[in-house]
């Protein structure tokens, strides 16, 4: 209302995806600052129609024209497809928010999370935004809370995480995998059962590199230097990032769980201060974003099925490291959907309306 | 062949459990080192017939009696069941080997793993010996191998636990979630849905404090000091007495994962000295009870479901750690009722026939 601007028309590539439908739910739940709103995906979902803020929308073939007029693009598609598309949207006048990994570690790209770094969505010299991933979404905010308190100085983490970090597919092979292993009361005793009932009965291509059911898997990503994943070390640069400490030391372990969606982390954060869990607790509970679960003596902690499809991240274990005095532990859970990508690029999009309208 | 001293008899107690089933297993695939072979369990299981390395054995009703001209008592029954029996059998002559946690913290009850304190089956005043819990058991000798080599300082852990370390109760919560879950492709995706179907078909009573099916729980044992549960500062306690270091700095969190058996531990081991990869590598392939699977290029990691039912323990996704020039990562799997349990307590029972035969 206090500005006469127009609605900004907003664009969704890969809306047809497992954050293209959230992203959905998510625009629907907040207030309906957009305009048009258009959307694409890859020719085999042209012509789908979406209910978008109680739009009809026709999906459509991505191409260059599809970004004229358009003012912000949230772009959820694989890595190499967003560094070939984020450019052409941005060279049409969409300021992109780009949820692939792709641009993440561009100097002139700046990774906004709003409730840490609002204030980078300005220093855009390429009229591209990367949201960070989910991992790093699932703890960042908590992380910054901390790190605005104590200062973060090293970082140790192991990571739970969701078949849908894997989209759609990843989701589906969970359920395919969990009906084949259902009632075989005979299954996770001898090397490699689980496994060879999953491949006779759905093939060994999967979106996981081993099965899930029953299992966890050690290797998310791609193989990147010195046996570390990609996985692992989006989240050390990552979290350097968004944080501003580029030499913050950083260890990651990324493991795959069989959980549907939300992401957990084993968090151990060493700090340039003597840490008081009390005082740390505080501190996360007034973050506007982070819910404290942590009552041990009632059995209150988070877990992934539980806080599921909701936006905050979820804490608890919160702990005083025995041995490190300067060390907190704690668990977080976050909708790996939600705010580990479709609720953050939707409140990116929001500010950057915001900033649209005032300048 | 070499001692003439008759076959020592070996007592089976909490017989039924499942760690009694994998004893059995572990007992029939070694040497035959055995006289007679007794059983005991609650009342419940009495009269039961198990076959034990070839013998009939019926299943007594635990009593003092049981004890008498007993040589070695291997003890798997819950906590407070072994911290009235345990002295109970030794009183009567047994040596104890006592898988609960009772005893671990006894100066005067050594903690024995035989591949790295076996001598430590002499200092028994008690007579009585206890086996490490399954996750300390999982990692020990490959954390036992590098301490030797570069001198253990700190250890930053996060536990991915299987279902049986609950027991039979806790494997057969398990398959019920799972067949309960099966097919549901709709969950997953709201606030506690798995948990109100589970608690709607199966009922809240578990042995877990949350479902387990399609969720990880970042809570095991019992809440101890400040936020710590006992599954957490057993980890501590039980590495620090091992290894024989106790001054070890060690954060551990322990989560419970939809796995029925193999617990898997992501470690992050700092030492005194510089740690590389290559030699920790080797050090770890030179482990007699340690196989390397690390061979990221090919995918080749450990996972749960791949080891399960096997004696090592599987080491993988080895790794210098970037930011810490003296730590290693790596993801090691052990089969929680084998080595975890089953196995260790045979190997150590082995030792200490061998033993007494000497003296």
């Amino acid at each position: 209302m206090a500005s006469k601007a127009p609605r900004p028309t907003l664009a969704l590539v890969g809306a047809t995806g497992a954050v293209g439908a959230v992203t959905q739910q998510v625009l629907a739940m907040r207030a309906d600052i957009w305009g048009e709103i258009r959307a694409a995906a890859s020719a085999d979902d042209a012509g789908t129609v979406l209910v978008v803020c109680g739009r009809e929308v026709v999906v459509q073939e991505l191409s260059p024209e599809f970004f004229d007029g358009v003012d912000i693009a949230l772009v959820d598609v694989p890595a190499p497809v967003a560094a070939l598309w984020a450019p052409i949207a941005a060279a049409r006048g969409a300021v992109v928010i780009d949820n692939s990994s792709a641009l993440r570690g561009d100097p002139e790209v700046p990774l906004v999370v709003p409730e840490v770094n609002p204030l980078q969505i300005r220093n855009r010299p390429k009229g591209i935004i990367a949201n960070p991933g989910a991992t790093t979404l699932t703890m960042i905010d908590a992380l910054g809370v901390l790190h605005a308190g104590w200062e973060l100085t090293e970082l140790v983490v192991a990571s739970y995480q969701a078949a849908s970090g894997a989209g759609r597919v990843g989701m589906a092979r969970l359920y395919d995998e969990l009906e084949v292993v259902s009632g075989h009361r005979e299954l996770g005793h001898q090397p490699g059962d689980v496994r060879r009932l999953i491949e006779h009965e759905l093939g060994a291509e999967s979106p996981f590199p081993a099965p899930l059911a029953l299992n966890v898997i050690p290797w998310i990503g791609v193989a990147a230097e010195d046996g570390w994943t990609s996985e692992e070390l989006k989240i050390r640069n990552e979290t350097r990032k968004v944080l501003g400490l580029p030499d913050l030391r950083v260890s990651a372990t990324c493991v795959r769980v069989p959980v549907v969606t939300t992401h957990s982390v084993a968090v151990h954060a060493t700090f340039a201060r003597k840490i008081d869990v009390g005082e740390a607790r505080q501190a996360l509970v007034e973050a506007p974003a982070v819910v404290v679960l942590d009552d041990p003596e009632s059995l209150e902690f988070p877990t992934p099925s539980d806080i599921v499809g909701s936006d905050p991240r979820f804490a608890g274990r919160l702990r005083q490291a025995l041995d490190f005095p300067n060390t907190l532990d704690f668990f977080i859970c976050g909708d790996n959907l939600r705010k580990g990508a479709a609720l953050n690029m939707v409140q990116v999009a929001e500010l950057v309306a915001r900033d649209l309208a005032v300048v």
